[in-house]
């Protein structure tokens, strides 16, 4: 099986390297499968099930232990995940659920039909019957959605020997043990204490002389950014998740906001560029769905551009007696929605890293335009100068020179202020797309630069 | 001292609810502050440094030991952290640089100027200088520049008893206390004991009955996106650095990866956006910082941009009979540069997780060619419609609806294309940014435009 060496190579190279021998053993004898993947990762297994055909994935899942499928379904895309789950029958399919961590069974059950997910809470034993409920009544965004109720929970008099040993019998069958939650009669957290500083006490010390008091908690309907912020601000490996009276209801893991942060970062990209964000990896997603995903906006975007081409005919008279003036509309177009994309990133991603509030309005948008200024002062010059080099006239020189510092103006200011509009709405700030903010600086720099042409060349065009 | 349930507000929130208190402290009785502040978060008490004064700040960390203050210099930005170490005496420096983990302290001193970290480190004792000096040979972006040569290693044949000793006597110095490595007489890594793995293991037992033989490590030279893509797929807390003879050299942990994933996406966001990275939080960052990391590539795309000015002027006999034509310019290269701009992101982003690989370049590109048909063909029929709508003749509705098609097409292609170029050639795709490839698209969509006006059109343009 693999060396070591191997593991920091592309996931695919993982499948590449195990799929021919894992499909050898499954059609000479599945009952080898388990003795021969049984020291290899899950996450590993969980590629070569992405690359097995459907036929092949029935003898795999068959072939091995349900804790062992647990491990593996865990680590599927949720797509891929659902559909291998809804395939077992439900009794097996309940067996290999019922081993999975309290949120990853609600994510599976939540995944599948409303039939499919009945006829696998009818096998599932009661306590955990209605902990999956109770997962499911929270959004899959929030720290509800993302915690997990397997924790360990005492109270302040335990002493460190017994808090030990609980964690000792916890450790074959829960997902964590970094801490252990000490909670008062009403559940409310009274302290957290971490591995370490119950290793670091005396077996005769209670677990209240070890344990931190100022315990970092997030509320059960914060945002899963949130969540990802304040684990990474205080470095912590799982953070408590409280009701509003206070009570700990669960916690959620580092590992979990690893994969937020990095699916965040994928659907901000995807969103800044206009596309709807894609649920599968691009190599694996449908064709249909990314055309979907595509042509919303892009067709959303096209409508609104449209308004160029009625802001050119309404000033197109200009253009008979000042022809020159029209081969400088993409690029003076070009450097306002430049400028307005730059700006539009460097504000969400502000708003996204919690660097900025709403109420920094007046203050950002004040610097974006003395920004804009600068910027335009820089690219007015150039352009003034391009436009004598093409030898045309001196007014149409100054007009081009001077559209730049406003339209360049104007985009930094209205790239800043989208973001943060969207966001006092309510929306998500990275919807201020570079598409969009180009867009808006688009129909709005030829409106500036036919403007600027009839105050700089006044008599010089004649009224239509 | 702030209740827990303000911890998860934003960052600047705590500072300000903190900062009266905390100069108040300073100016009646500064032994005060260290029994003030004690239980409360380094992090947040960072925050506070970063919102006073010079002054103050020399006597904020004047008032604390140089433990608590190593603590909190830690948590600070590069820039500020270099200038409040600068500005100690060089043994108080050193006492405050001697208490933090190795990696920060090799951070730390890199960042200062040569005399500055000659000075300190003339005040180090000898093992500590020699590590320092070994960390500082790798690059920052390495595992080798994240890693802390902070970790538990044993010999194969200790028993459990034993390695809960040695992490116990570890807990109060080590950074890092969630697994034990196991090497032999080479110092190669033959297995990896996580806590959990000891803990539920017999106390007679050797590591070598509970540890984890297939070990995941890095090299040490791999770049810190693949060292955070391993722990992301592997669900680590930490992961062994290795040397080309596979001697264990130090450890990554989970918290340094999810600061380097907070990083990375903000770099993207604004590599993206063509802003040359802003290592600043952009609040603070300093106006002519983020001015130059604008203009540079603002300029660049600018002088790109002008040869739409040549291509339009080229075929500007072309606008003199079919004036419409010109109406439809910034419509038509805005949908050839979104659509690009969209393709361009979703496979830089694809490229950053791991996902695709240089050698997909055909099958990716072929891939968005048939997008790019696909979308081309929706926009296609918009724009024909819009451009009978304003009465515009047919001959130029169909020249406007056929270009459409192949500009989205010539976008997605440019836009899949470039930033797989980027990466095969050593650069960061990344740098495929959206304006840069609007740019590409709106001076080809140009040519494009024309030439297929005059292949509809033919003889209804006059020759120049």
């Amino acid at each position: 099986m693999p060396p070591a060496a191997d593991h920091h190579d592309f996931a695919r190279d993982v499948a590449e390297f195990l799929l021919p021998e894992v499909r050898e053993i499954l059609h000479a004898d599945p009952t080898q499968l388990h003795p021969a993947t049984d020291e290899m990762h899950p996450a590993d297994l969980a590629d070569v099930v992405k690359a097995l055909p459907d036929t092949d994935v029935a003898l795999f899942i068959g072939a091995l232990p349900a804790e062992r499928c647990a491990e593996i379904v865990e680590y599927l895309d949720h797509e891929l995940r659902t559909h291998v789950v809804s395939a077992l029958p439900s009794a097996r399919a309940a067996d290999i659920v019922g081993e999975m961590s309290p949120d990853e069974r609600a994510d599976v059950i939540a995944e599948l039909s409303s039939e499919g997910a009945a006829a696998i809470l009818r096998e599932i034993a009661e306590p955990e019957r209605a902990e999956v409920k109770t997962l499911l009544q929270y959004a899959p965004n929030t720290a509800g959605g993302l915690m997990t109720t397997e924790y360990i929970s005492l109270p302040a008099g335990t002493t460190v020997q017994n808090a030990m040993a609980r964690l000792k019998s916890a450790a074959h069958e829960h997902e964590t043990i970094y801490a252990v939650y000490v909670l008062d009669d009403a559940r409310r957290l009274e302290g957290v204490a971490s591995f370490r500083d119950l290793i670091g006490g005396e077996s005769e010390q209670h677990v209240a002389d070890v344990m931190d008091r100022q315990v970092i908690s997030v509320p059960v309907t914060a945002d899963q950014e949130e969540v990802a912020r304040v684990i990474a601000r205080y470095d912590l490996l799982s953070v408590p998740v409280v009701g509003p009276d206070d009570r700990l209801l669960g916690i959620v893991t580092v590992d979990d906001i690893v994969d937020v942060l990095v699916e965040e970062s994928t659907e901000d990209a995807q969103k800044m560029a206009a596309v709807r964000p894609i649920e599968q990896p691009y190599i694996r997603a449908k064709f249909i769905s990314i055309f979907t995903s595509r042509i919303i906006w892009l067709a959303v975007i096209f409508v609104a551009q449209m308004f160029s081409g009625t802001a050119l005919r309404h000033y197109s008279y200009i253009l008979d007696t000042q022809k020159a003036l029209g081969y400088f509309v993409p690029l003076i177009i070009s450097a306002g929605g430049n400028a307005g994309s730059q700006s539009a990133s460097l504000i969400t991603r502000a708003l996204a890293v919690g660097e900025l509030k709403v109420s920094d309005f007046l203050r950002v948008v004040g610097r974006e335009v003395g920004m804009g200024l600068a910027l335009g002062l820089g690219l007015g010059v150039l352009g003034l100068g391009r436009s004598l080099m093409w030898g045309d006239t001196s007014s149409i020189a100054v007009t081009v020179g001077v559209t730049l510092v406003f339209v360049v103006m104007a985009g930094s200011m209205v790239g800043a202020m989208l973001p943060l509009v969207m966001k006092r709405f309510g929306f998500d700030p990275a919807l201020a797309s570079t598409p969009f903010v180009a867009t808006a600086v688009d129909v709005t720099g030829i409106v500036i630069y036919f403007n600027i042409a009839l105050i700089v060349m006044g008599q010089m065009i004649a009224p239509s």
